[in-house]
């Protein structure tokens, strides 16, 4: 059942005043439960019980933290229709996509419970002492990866399991060591609040200490603001708009004592369609993006916003068929009336700039909620000139530029902003002739595409899902994968330490028989 | 020749009119080379050469990287003995200090030239296509670490070659594929502009491309915020005070773009003595500690500032021994008069503070700039009440702590700000009645030293040289050993790209024959 109330470490409370509810986008009327935004006195209840937790669950054997992460995934699986209804209640989303996305969610959890269980993430590294070595003898040192602390998880709107409470940085986070407070979203608080339900259960029967985990409600900026400011809060992780994300990052890097945010955010990713491609394939490219473009009514952070051509025929020819094929598609509702009015707005301030030309944009739609896809198009010259043209339209929304040259294109690449993705369609032999183009795009993303669509985000361990600002805060992390763990956690070494004290990552006898760096040879050896 | 002009690429230029000399400590008086500040204008010609040589360079093999790497350590050496008497004229050290540190520069270029030669640290990741997985076929997934683009260089004060011109920061950046602009440092110019003519020479002898490396004299803080907050610099590594450090970060943060900052910068790195400790060793740590705490006049980042105890007769007796062994060292000269004096400022206010005791402090130097050592004690109680006594004090200065008991020695290492170092002097049975003192040092240091001083940081790859703010701006990197080259770089994946346009160590045949992650197994081998 769904109480309403935060989760401070075990126990459920709403002492404050602040109410609201979430949002049915399919009937279109807001649901029941009436949520409790957190008190002042209940954050700092969370973080010093988080605090307090940190001190044993850093130090917890990867074993356990794994036996921790799979019972949560078993307790969310345990939820059953309970979660799913309330997550379509909360999104307008179907229900295939709300078992898809627990799927990939629970999938995560198991994912990072195998990566601890094995421990060779913690990158072991030892050289061992030379105490006769001149002029100075050589100290024994070794190295391991240790969690930062407490870390604050800002879920997304658009992925109410698979980037929000036991997503992939609450997964990530308690894999590595570090207690997590989330700071729940309030448009989908109900699945939030059941999804804590999970992880508390499984905290408890797995024996973790109070205040591993804690979930606070807040439909406003104060809690979150509240929390990435606590003294004792050592990291942030954030889902969503560019806004949302740089207000955090300017307040943790205003701190006496800066911490990391790592904030994915948002991104248009750029789709290059060279000649030889829309002659080869053109329609089926067509039919292709636009079921990309509206797929998830467009609310996927790797939605292909912007489409660069060279102007001509064939580019002519494209955006028409491009056109027809988004009219094809059904329209369907967006996540929360907020963020339909916001693509309306945003939508309608993009489409009516000067000497742009909207090519495709569905008339009438079945409900006042429901988004309507557009195509636009301009040339490079009036992109160039107008950088509001640059921004993300959050929605079905996307852009055809027309270059007029190669070197234009290239030119163009180079002043966008960093993107999460960015993707070539090209035939095999031509994507060889445009070496600088890749060059200037692989400067501007995080993740090349070749001949498909930048949505769908495999989790697998090459996946990087991130890149140069505004795509996300720092470039050098990915949000998804095993490797999103290496946010949380920083290098430590120890000197000349007494063995039976070191961690077991670095013990001589190599108890967890891990890959470890032994004076600079990678091995499974024990040290004799 | 030493000219007091900039290096813009490789063209020596200086059209400013800001002037500047260095200083010789030993004489007393200023040098006589002058030296031109860079202008604006320089510093936006360096920045325009580094961002175009970084377009060539970002793709150059690991191995003509190490040839240029190599290079480098071969021109500097070729230098001789102009370099080590420019060297100890700019920073009153002495001639076996200068050849010592050049030996570590050099040995780190070398160390990243062989790194990048045998080209693993790319962490190359591949997973490959399942074309026929259900519901959805799985994408071919490559990953690989690439380099930011330009990196800013700010050398220390204190380690005019290993932390400097071409010191660890150079070098990592260099050997992750990042051209290098470096902000030299004023009280070393002359031994900065030697050291960048042979990195110029390096880079023409091995092709690479002019502005892969820039040098730029500036004795304010003018050019060093220019090239902060130029929106080409793409990353920044600083080595210095906390006042700068945190300054450059600051500018980093605010930029519409923000950008990576490591900034290494102050610290205490306190030392526990425990009680057994002190009854087998006291009179040993007593002559090894003064000597710790004097070393190159105290002028070292790991240098010991705190020592904490537990009050007793034990700790009183090793208070007497420290202060009468650390009066018997004979004083030494600071690298600058400006160090001498914020010593001797620091140095007084501290001493100064009420309830605290001065228990040994040299008394007349021979000359002006000799610094004064200076051992003083304080109850935990004054301690935890003054934060002022938290803070460095640069130079051979240490107090001692006499807490009232093993809480209250716990509560004040949870109170410390961030450190590179923590030590921990105990007896080897000891040791393990005080896991909760580990685990607070753990929290605030970046590297625990057992029984050992904290100076002298060992290059190699289990090293840690960072810690939590301020010792570092981010724990999550290591300025020292073969690891501190993943400040400069960021993951970047290729979708279903076409396998003969691959970098090397993402192709099939792995024609680098270096170890990777396929399909989730560390291998060497080809994928067929």
């Amino acid at each position: 059942m769904i109480t309403g109330k935060n989760y401070i470490g075990f126990q459920q409370i709403a002492n404050g005043n602040t109410t609201y509810k979430t949002f049915n986008s399919q009937l279109n009327n807001a649901n029941e439960v009436v949520f409790t935004e957190a008190t002042s006195s209940e954050i700092n209840q969370a973080v010093a019980l988080a605090s307090n937790a940190f001190l044993s669950y850093k130090t917890m054997s990867g074993t356990k933290k794994a036996t921790f992460l799979n019972a949560i995934a078993d307790e969310i699986l345990a939820l059953d229709m309970e979660l799913i209804k309330t997550y379509c209640s909360e999104t307008g989303l179907l229900e295939g996509r709300a078992k898809g996305e627990r799927g990939r969610t629970v999938g995560q959890l198991r994912m990072f419970a195998n990566l601890v269980a094995e421990g060779s993430w913690v990158e072991a590294s030892i050289d061992t002492a030379q105490p006769i070595r001149e002029p100075m003898p050589k100290s024994d040192i070794r190295k391991l990866l240790i969690p930062l602390g407490p870390v604050v998880v800002f879920g997304a709107s658009n992925f109410p399991l698979a980037y929000s409470t036991a997503g992939g940085d609450t997964a990530s986070a308690l894999a590595s060591g570090c207690p997590v407070i989330v700071k729940s979203h309030p448009m989908h608080a109900g699945t939030g609040e059941l999804v804590a339900s999970a992880i508390i259960k499984a905290a408890q029967k797995t024996g973790m200490p109070e205040g591993v985990f804690s979930n606070l409600n807040s439909s406003g900026i104060e809690v979150g603001s509240e929390l990435v400011k606590h003294p004792d809060v050592k990291a942030v992780g954030f889902t969503g708009s560019i806004k949302g994300g740089r207000a955090l990052y300017d307040l943790a890097a205003k701190r006496e004592e800066p911490i990391p945010v790592f904030a994915e955010m948002g991104s248009i990713n750029p789709v290059v369609i060279l000649p030889e491609a829309l002659k080869e394939n053109g329609s089926d490219w067509a039919k292709t993006y636009a079921n990309s473009i509206t797929l998830g009514t467009g609310q996927f952070c790797t939605n292909p916003g912007l489409l660069l051509g060279i102007t001509g025929e064939t580019l002519s020819a494209f955006i028409n068929m491009l056109s027809d094929e988004i009219l094809k598609i059904e329209p369907s509702c967006m996540l929360h009336p907020n963020i339909h009015d916001a693509y309306e707005t945003n939508r309608k301030k993009a489409s009516s700039q000067a000497n742009l030309k909207v090519v495709a944009e569905y008339g009438s739609v079945l409900k006042d909620n429901y988004a309507k896809q557009t195509v636009t198009t301009v040339s490079g010259d009036v992109f160039l000139k107008n950088p509001s043209l640059h921004h993300e339209v959050f929605g079905p929304y996307s852009m055809v530029v027309a270059c007029k040259d190669v070197e234009q294109l290239k030119h163009i690449i180079s002043k966008l902003e960093g993107q999460l993705t960015g993707t070539i369609l090209a035939s095999n032999t031509e994507i060889e002739n445009f070496p600088e183009v890749v060059s200037a795009m692989q400067n501007r993303v995080g993740r090349l595409i070749f001949n498909g669509v930048p949505t769908g985000v495999e989790v697998c361990p090459s996946m990087n899902h991130g890149g140069p600002y505004p795509a996300s805060t720092d470039s050098r992390f990915t949000a998804v994968g095993i490797h999103s763990i290496k946010r949380w956690v920083r290098p430590f070494s120890y000197q000349d330490w007494p063995n039976n004290l070191l961690p077991d990552a670095l013990k001589n006898t190599n108890p967890l028989g891990i890959s470890r760096l032994v004076n600079n040879k990678q091995t499974h050896d024990v040290i004799t």
